[in-house]
């Protein structure tokens, strides 16, 4: 390991951060609100150990190994997310540092579960704050920062790969810095493009800008009480198409660009997505129909609901808590899914599932006639049994991950069900569960310790799990 | 597909049933109970289709290929299981036809979930075919009838294979006629072995004979309202060992017989299966240790859930419903495990856990060295891709089966915790959940199409998903 490089970047990330805070105390500035303070001590904190790693390392190697990108990464999102929880606590909005840390967490990881119990309470700049890290989270916080970074070596390239979802299985993801531009530059544009939909619905400027972050990062922090709840239908639909639009790969967006429409929809993988989100929503629509006894409302409702979920963006317009049991296993089934791969999603990912799917499809032919020969497609792509192997052995371990934060939480007084759907929303950056950590609930209640293990998990699938696990072994930080 | 040999031995199978069932009947005859009648004309409607099918189809090919076993075991289990259920609906003990093949299926796959609300008020005979069903289930109904048939063809072993659970990692399940009757001959002894300990503790022959019976299938059925509670700590602590005994691979006492110590200690599955007993059984312990105030009780009672719920037998001594979180959670988790591959226990299996650990172990170094080469290994032995290639599609396939269970009950009112406990035991041929179908209540608030739905559940959990999953399947039934 090449800790020089590894303390160097984290260095550089760190003072990023610093620069992106002015963005949340302009907004306080704008409205006036006494916050502001907090986030320029915020960014004086974070300037200390990042002029300290960037100086103290400078002049390091600029080999980048796959190693070092895994190290880069980890480090990174925990030390921004540590630096990110500072202005909720000086600002004493959020009174204790692990809540600040969870929210901050919550937030880069795009997952959106919140400790606030009243979050209309909040002053405005540092709820901008908190969604802003969606929208930087929802990307990859690292691809952006190698997007803008001038002099960025050859060899940064594995730090985009440690990061970027979906970097084992699709072939699209970025190759180089200047697909990350492009990437980002779609993705600024559709942000753009809701804010500008979301305000012709007449929704404020600044509801309409955290809202599109919000939906952008697929995260899901919002500024009611009540979610999306309390906006017109319209806007809630708006709301329902772009989370839709989130969870479609960029890749797919850059092939459109690039006018390869043939390439673009001959994706298995979009069609997965497509069919998951129709089946879930025509189920919920039959079933909560006789609670509201109105079609449009039915359609609407479980529209929204069914694709905050798919896309593990969190938003609501309903309490889904509350909702007959079928369209509870439903939306809880969703939980697992996860937009497609390259999206800014979190969740197993539509790619894995296709590739589980065909591999299941196969073996049970396989049983039937033992000779028979079958492969695994993606987007058009032959995968290579090793590719196989290794969406399985994600799958494994990330059932493995769930099992172990449910575990962790148990010690909790909660029940069975707030626990387990408390576990499967964090690592699939949801947001919301069930029962006491429902749409109209919080995490608030958890313990410290709970909080902690939560936010990891967070992280863990945030990060698709390796770089975070690897963390923990000696092997990473050996020498050789 | 030969249809005619898998029409032939699925008669043989019932007229083999309707021989098995004159051990009740003589049960019933020693009591004096009305309930003989019952079994004496179940006996004679057996027969019906018995000699039917081996008449019509006498003189068929011997030749058995993997599809004709897969369509073998498939077809006698629910013919089984549907003839199993007439003389509870005959003799009026149980009146629905569904509830009572609820019940047999229950019995025969070795779950013993249990829609009885009175067991106390049902007759001996029935009870006695009861737990007759979990120990003829318990080490394969197929591979009885096998081991005993005379002139079996030498293809016969495709049925075995089909049947046997773990014949796809194991290389120890039975190769032959003569494996299949040693290791019958082991369960029978080990059975015999559990009844005299029960009796030396005081408990009646009866008592003695039914619960050995449960305990071997890791079946679950017991004649008291409260399981197993009511019996000394000494009887307690019999079932808690022999549920054990019976948990561990039949192999391993095979070669225990052979003299072959090493290999027969040199498990890597035995260690896991002991290791997640020790882990849940030390955890729990502590954990309820402050609820009953007594070592001895925590210790007790820890233990005997422990191995009623990893060997997926069921039965217990409170009612582990009403523990705390972290208990329950660990409850909920072992439910998955299952005992060795070729014990007669249920669930995933330990072998399929060993292997799937191995490849997450490796995957997670292959991150960290792309070139590391790394093998999964299985009691001494190294596993070609293929195989561990099996046990990860199995792994999703029967997740995927769960969900679709969880989903299909999900009709019901019940909560989430009563619907996907329910599903995780039946699939996994435990028994009881938690919620309304913990250990202290029944399946009987169930509608009659979950009941049918969860019959299936156990049916695919107990024959490892593919024999019952390929009979849906038109290729299986293709003339070619």
């Amino acid at each position: 390991m090449k800790y020089k490089i590894v303390f160097y970047t984290v260095g550089r990330v760190m003072l990023f951060e610093a620069a992106l805070l002015m963005i949340p105390l302009a907004v306080s500035l704008v409205f006036g609100e006494s916050c502001a303070v907090a986030f320029i001590i915020s960014v004086l904190i974070a300037l200390v150990p990042g002029l300290a790693l960037t100086l103290l390392c400078r002049g390091a190697q600029k080999d980048i190994f796959i190693r070092e990108g895994l190290a880069i990464v980890a480090l990174s999102w925990v030390c921004i997310s540590a630096a990110g929880a500072l202005p909720f606590v000086i600002s004493g909005e959020i009174p204790s540092y692990i809540d600040a840390f969870f929210e901050t967490v919550s937030g880069f990881t795009t997952t959106g579960a919140s400790i606030l119990t009243d979050v209309e309470s909040m002053s405005r700049g540092l709820l901008f704050w908190r969604s802003l890290t969606h929208w930087l989270g929802g990307m990859g916080v690292l691809v952006f920062v190698m997007a803008i970074m001038e002099k960025v070596p050859d060899r940064s390239i594995n730090i985009l790969r440690a990061e970027m979802p979906g970097h084992s299985v699709d072939k699209l993801t970025p190759r180089s810095k200047s697909t990350a531009k492009i990437l980002y530059y779609i993705y600024l544009a559709l942000t753009a493009l809701e804010i500008v939909f979301l305000l012709l619905g007449g929704m404020p400027l600044y509801d309409s800008i955290v809202h599109a972050l919000g939906t952008a990062g697929t995260g899901g922090f919002g500024i009611k009480a009540d979610s999306i709840a309390s906006y017109s239908h319209y806007l809630q639909w708006v709301i329902t198409v772009f989370m839709l639009l989130f969870g479609v790969s960029f890749n797919l967006y850059y092939l459109l660009l690039l006018k390869k429409w043939r390439a673009a929809l001959d994706s298995n993988e979009l069609k997965c997505y497509l069919g998951i989100f129709l089946a879930a929503f025509i189920i919920i629509a039959v079933n909560i129909y006789p609670l509201y006894g109105s079609v449009a409302d039915a359609i609407r409702l479980s529209a929204f609901q069914v694709s905050s979920l798919v896309t593990t963006t969190g938003y609501a317009t309903a309490d889904f808590n509350l909702w007959p049991q079928l369209s509870k296993a439903v939306l809880f089934l969703l939980m697992f899914a996860g937009g497609c791969m390259g999206s800014t999603a979190g969740g197993l990912k539509m790619s894995r599932i296709v590739v589980l799917a065909q591999s299941v499809r196969n073996e049970l032919r396989h049983a039937l006639r033992p000779r028979a020969v079958s492969s695994v497609r993606l987007n058009g792509r032959r995968l290579d049994p090793q590719e196989v192997k290794s969406v399985h052995s994600y799958f494994a371990i990330y059932i493995t991950v769930i099992i172990a934060v449910f575990l962790l939480i148990s010690f909790e007084p909660f029940g069975f069900e707030t626990n387990l759907s408390a576990a499967v929303s964090c690592v699939n950056n949801i947001g919301p569960g069930f029962d006491l950590v429902g749409p109209a609930a919080s995490y608030a209640d958890y313990s410290g310790f709970s909080k902690l293990v939560l936010s990891l998990a967070m992280l863990l699938g945030r990060l698709e799990i390796f770089p975070m696990l690897l963390l923990f072994s000696p092997k990473l930080w050996s020498k050789r």
